[in-house]
C-alpha cells in the first residue's frame, strides 16, 4: 500500500508538538513526510528540513508558496500537518484546503471564535478532509469507554467529571525564556484562553466524545494565579449536558506534582467508568452492585473498539505516541477512502472541524462566563 | 487513669454510627459506656442497653429524663454521645449541655440553620464542652497535611479540590426499606441537604481544617438524580476561599463504584498534597520541581502531628475506627483538662460547635445558591 | 454479655506488641484486663500496671505467682495474653494452661522446636484453649480469600507466592539501643531464626491458612547481610506444597522502603488472588480469561466470611488493629463456648498450637536447609 | 541523515514480534525496511512482503539467498532483523554476519547452548555488529535505575528480586491452534526452556543489566503445570550474584491475571528501587530513612540516562514500542559509528551476543539445576 505524501507547516527544531506529529505519522508506516515549511525563518526552515531528510526543493519558508507549489506538483503532498501556534491554524489551513490538500491540524482549532467559524466554512467548502488532533480520543481504552456507553453499559448518564491538570506554569516560565510558555500564554498567538485553550479543550472534547453528550451550558471561574500572566492558568467549570447530565471540568497548569493528569470519570444509573491518561492502558468499569473491574487494553473485557487501535498484546503498554498515531491512522483510512471516492469504513472516526468549533466555543464560553462572575452561558 | 463515664443517645440496635462511636470510645480505654437512651421505643431501648451490658437502672427511653437523672447521680455520666438523626441533635444536646454534661455529637451539627445558631448559643452558655465528630480530621495523615501547610511547605495556597463520593443511593434505597436511606433522604429528619448534608459537610470541613482557609463564598449546582428523591444526591460546588484561593467540591451518592471516596488535594505555589480517605495511611507531597514523595503514617517524613495520633508502626494500617477514636481521645484530653480547671494541652484539637455552624451554613449556602441557578452566595 | 477477665504477661511500658494486644482485647468490648505481670522488674511491673488502671493487688512481677493466685481467685482471670519475648512463651503458657486458664500467645510459638513440642503437649493436656495471634489470618479479606479457594473459585491450586518485607534492620539497630532490635536479633531470646522467625512465620502461616495446603518441603537460602548480626535478616525460600503446588517465600528486614509489606498471591488453573497487608481492604480476584476484579471489604463480591469480621461499611478502611481484634473475638467466642461446654460456632477459627508448631518447624527447616546449602528438607 | 537499509527474516503475516520490530525500526525514522524473507513459504513470503510495500525483487523465501544477494547489491541492506523462532537465530545470523551485514536479533540468542557459542564465535569473527533485542533494557526508567545504581544511590547491593509473570499458557493453548503457543512450547524450535527461555531470559537479563552484577550460581525448581506440556511453564529460581548479593527470579506463564508483569526490585544498604514494565514511566526510589519518591520519565529526578531515550514530556506515557524503538536507535547509532570507522558514542549501549550467551546459559543452568532437584549450579 502506497504511503500518503505528507507536508508539515510549523514544527521546526525545538518545537515539541511537531516532533510528536512526525512520529505519529511514521509509526504505522502510512505516511511519508516529503515537504515542509517548518519555520518562517528561511534559515531555520532549511536546517530543520534537511535534518528531517527532506529534498531541498521541497523545503519552504512560506506556507502559502508551499501550498501553491505542492498543489501543482505531480507527486505533491496529499495532506499537510499544521503544528504552528494557534493563531496561524486558520490562515494556513485555508491555503491547503482550498487546493484540495487534506489538513491534519493541532488543537485548539483557532485562536479566535471568528477564525473558527471561517475555518468551518473553509472546510465545508473544500474537496479535502480536515482532521483535528484531539489525540486523547484515539487511545484504545477511550474508544472502549465510548463503546461501552453506546452499548448502554452505564445506563442513563448522570455525571461527567473531567480534569486536565499540569504544573509546568506554576511559576512564570514565560518570563524566563521558555518558548513553549511564551506563546501559550500570549493571547495574540494562543487566543483568549490559557489553560482553558491549551488543555481545557482536550478535557472538554474528551468528555463530549466519550459520553456522546453535548455540553449545553457552563459556568466558569477562571484564574490567573501567577502575577502578570495574561491568560488563565486555572479554571473551574460547571457543566450541564444534554439529557440532564451534569459535570465538572477542572483544568490547571499550576498544580505542583501533576504532569499531564487528564482524567475522566463518567457515571450513569447502572455503572461508572474511570480512565486516566497517564495510565492509559487501564479502564475501570464499575457496574452498580458488582465488584469493580479493571479492563486492560487487549486484555479480557476489552472489545473491538479498543482492539482495532492496538498493536501489542495486553501488558505491553502503549502510550501517548501510539494514541496520536491512531489519529493519523484514522486519517489515513479516511484519506484513502476519499481518494477512492468512497465513504470511510464505518468504524473510522476522528475529531473534525465541528468538534474544533465546539472547543473554541468552550474557551469563549469560559471567558464569557467568568467575566460575568460565573453566570451560566450557553455553548 | 480513671475512665470517663459516657452516656449515649440514639444508636440502638441496627444503627450504624452508634456502634462506631462505641468502638471509638472503647479503643483507647478512655471511656466507659454506663448509660443510654438508645432508642425512643422503650422495648428497643431496653434490649439495646442490655446487649451492651448497661445496668438496667441506667437504660432510658427518654433523653431528657436521662439528662436530668444522670446529672444528679453521684457517678452520673460526664459526657454524652449523640448519635440520633440530625433533627434531634439540638434538643438533645441542649438538655445535657445545660446540666454541664459534655456533648460529643455526630455531624452535621443540626438539621436547620436556626437550630445550629441556637446550639452555638447553648454551647457557649454551658459549663461543658461540645465536640463534633468530623472524624476525618483526626486521621494522622490529615493532621500531617495540616501541619505541613502551617509550616509553609506548600507556600501560598492557591487551590483546594475536595470530593466525597459514594454510590449507595444510586437507586431509590429509601423506597425499599433501608432505614439509613430513609432518614437521610427525609428533609424533616436530615435537613434540607442530602448529599451536601451527609457527606458534603465532611468534605467542606476537611478542606477548611487542612487548608486553614475559610470558604468565603460558593456557587452550587445541586441535583436529585433519583426520581422522587426529596433532597440532593449530588452537588457540584465552586468555592472562593480566603486569600484568593479557589476550589471545587463534589459530593455524590449516585456514582457507582465509589464507597466512601473522600479525597483532598491542595496546591500552593511551592507544592501540593493529596490524601484519600480510603487509603488513609498515605499522603502524597509534591514539592514543585522535585520528585513526588509518598509519606506514610509513622514512616519517614511523617512528623509529630501524625505520630501523636498513631498507635502502630508504619505499614500496619490504621483506619476509620482509629481516626474516629482519635476524636474521642482528643475529647478525653479536653474533658480531663476541663475537670482539672486547665486549658487542654496545646496540640489537642477537635471540631467544635463553630465548625458545626459553618457546616450547616455550607448546606444552607448550597441550597440557596442552587435555587438561584448557581449564583455566588457568601457563607 | 459479661466480659472475659483477661491477664497479661509481658507488655510493660515501651513494648510494642503488648499495647496492640490490649487494644485488640478492648476494641470489641469482649474483655476486661484485670491482672498483669507486665514486667519482671517489680518497679516497672507496678508502674505499667497502674498506668493501665489495674488494681494494685493484681499487679505481679512473677508470672508463676500470678498464675497460681489468679487460678484461686473467685473472679480470677479466665484468659491470659502472653506477649513476652519468644523464649518465655513456653514456660509462661505452661503455668497458665495447667491451671485451666486460656492462653492467647504471640507468635512464633516458641524459640525452639523442643519447646514447641512441649507446648503442644501442654496444650493438649490442658482444660483450656491455646490461641496463637497470627493476626493476619483474621483480616476480613484474608478470610474472603480463603473462602473463595475453598469454594473452588481458583480451581486446582498451582502457585503460592508470599513475601513479608521490612527495612527496619537495614542497619545494625541492635547495636544502637533499639530494645525491639535487641531481643529480636538475639538467638537466646528470639530463637534461631531472625527474619524467618519474626515475619517469615507470619508469611508461612498465612500461605498455609489461605491456600489450605501444607508445605511439604522447602529449600532455603538465608543471609545475615548486616555485619555482626547473629540471626538471618533475609531469607529466600522455595516451597513444595501438597497436591503438587509450588511456591516461593521471601522475608526480609533489610529492604529499604518496605514497612510491613506482607503480600500473598495464589494461583490455580481457574484464577488468581492477590492481597497485600498494607492495603488490607482490597482483594484482587482474577478469574482466567475475565477482567480483573477488585473486591472490597463489605463491598460487592465480598461474602459472609469477610462480613462477619467487619464492623464498618466498605470504603471505611479497617486495619491492623481490627484484624488483631478479630483474633481476640474469635478467641472470645471459643472461650465462651468452652465455658458453656459447647463446641465453638462453626465459622469461628483461630491459629492454634499445631499451627504454632508448624511455624517453629518452618524456622527450623529454613535453618537446616540453609546450612545444607539450600538442599530440600521436609517439614 | 540517510536511513539505514534494513531487511527482515521471519515476521510474516500473523507473527507478533515481527510487527513490533518493524514499528520499532520506523518510529524514530532511522531505518527503511527494503528487503525481507518473511516466511519460508514462497507464497506467504510474497504476500507479506507486498503488504509491507517491499519491491518484488527484494522479497525472498530463502534467507541464505537473501543474504548472498543483498550483500552484492549496490544498495543492499546494511542490517537485518531476525524474528524467527529461536532455533533459526543462529543459522540465519551466521549468513548475514559473515557478509558484514549487521544483525538485530530477537531473544533468546539461540535454542541451544551449542548454537549460542557458535554464534558468539560468528559475531566475534564478523565485520558487523550483533544486537540482541532485550528491549526492556531500553526503557528510560530502566536506564535511570541503572544509572542510579552506578552512581551509588543504593549503596552496596544486597538483593535483586525479579519476576516476569504471564497467564496466557494457563491452559493448553498449544493444543488448540495458537501458533505462538505452538512453537514456544516446542523444544525443537524454542529450546529446552519454556517460560525460562521466553520470559525468564528477559528477567535475568534485566536483573544483570540494571544491577551491574553477574549471577554466579543459581538453584531452580521448574514445573510444567499444564498436562502434556513439553517445556517448563513456571520456574522458581534462587540466585547468588557477584559481591554477595542474593536474589530470586520467578517466571510464569500460568498465573491468571498477569499479562506481562515484569517487575524488578533492587535493594542496597542505602536504598531501594522498584520498577514494573506495565507501568514503565514510573520508578520508585526509596532511600533508607527517607520518604519514598516516585520518579517519572522526564519528570523531576529523572536524569540524562532516561532523558536521552525519551521523546515526550513527563506525563505523556511512552511504552513498550518506544522502549523497543530505543534498542533500534541505539543500534542505529552504533551502526553509523561503525560505518564511519568510529567507536559508538559513550552513552550508547545495547544487549550484545555475550549477554545473549548468558541468557542461554541461564536457561541451561535452570534446566540442569532443576534436574538435580534444585541443586546450585554455576553459570
Amino acid at each position: 500500500m502506497e504511503r500518503i505524501r505528507l507536508g508539515m507547516v510549523g514544527g521546526g527544531q525545538g518545537a515539541f508538538i511537531g516532533a510528536v506529529h512526525r512520529i505519529a505519522a511514521r509509526l504505522d508506516g502510512q505516511y511519508d513526510l516529503v515537504a515542509g515549511a517548518l519555520s518562517s525563518s528561511p534559515e531555520r526552515a532549511r536546517e530543520s528540513g534537511l535534518a528531517l531528510g527532506l529534498d531541498e526543493g521541497r523545503i519552504y519558508d512560506d506556507y502559502a508558496a508551499m501550498a501553491r507549489r505542492e498543489a501543482r506538483l505531480k507527486n505533491g503532498i496529499q495532506a499537510v500537518a499544521i503544528v504552528t501556534p494557534n493563531h496561524m491554524h486558520y490562515p494556513v489551513a485555508r491555503e491547503f484546503l482550498r487546493r484540495g490538500i487534506h489538513v491534519i491540524c493541532d488543537k485548539p482549532l483557532t485562536a479566535t471564535l471568528a477564525d473558527a467559524r471561517r475555518l468551518v466554512k473553509a472546510a465545508e467548502d473544500a474537496q479535502a478532509l480536515f482532521i483535528l488532533t484531539h489525540n486523547y480520543t484515539a487511545y484504545p481504552m477511550v474508544r472502549q469507554a465510548k463503546s461501552m456507553i453506546e452499548a448502554g453499559d452505564l445506563g442513563s448518564l448522570r455525571l461527567v467529571q473531567v480534569e486536565y491538570v499540569q504544573d509546568w506554569l506554576t511559576e512564570a516560565a514565560e518570563e524566563t525564556g521558555s518558548k513553549q510558555a511564551g506563546w501559550r500564554t500570549d493571547p495574540a498567538r494562543s487566543g483568549p484562553g490559557g489553560a482553558t485553550g491549551d488543555i481545557g479543550t482536550h478535557a472538554f472534547n474528551l468528555a463530549e466524545f466519550v459520553s456522546g453528550l453535548k455540553v449545553e451550558s457552563l459556568a466558569a471561574d477562571l484564574q490567573s494565579f501567577v502575577p502578570g500572566r495574561r491568560v488563565d492558568d486555572n479554571a473551574h467549570v460547571l457543566m450541564r449536558l444534554e439529557g440532564g447530565a451534569r459535570g465538572m471540568l477542572w483544568c490547571s497548569q499550576v498544580a505542583p506534582g501533576n504532569e499531564n493528569s487528564l482524567r475522566l470519570r463518567i457515571y450513569g444509573d447502572k455503572g461508572g467508568l474511570e480512565w486516566a491518561q497517564e495510565d492509559p492502558n487501564y479502564l475501570w468499569f464499575t457496574p452498580f452492585g458488582q465488584p469493580k473491574r479493571l479492563l486492560t487494553r487487549n486484555g479480557s473485557g476489552a472489545g473491538p473498539a479498543a482492539q482495532r487501535l492496538s498493536r501489542t498484546p495486553g501488558g505491553h503498554p502503549e502510550g501517548y505516541l501510539e494514541g496520536f498515531a491512531n489519529i493519523y491512522s484514522e486519517a489515513a483510512a479516511a484519506i484513502r477512502a476519499h481518494a477512492a471516492g468512497e465513504a470511510p469504513p464505518e468504524d473510522v472516526t476522528y475529531p473534525d472541524v465541528h468538534q474544533g468549533l465546539r472547543g473554541v466555543g468552550f474557551i469563549d464560553a469560559c471567558v464569557r462566563s467568568s467575566r460575568r462572575n460565573g453566570g451560566w452561558v450557553t455553548l
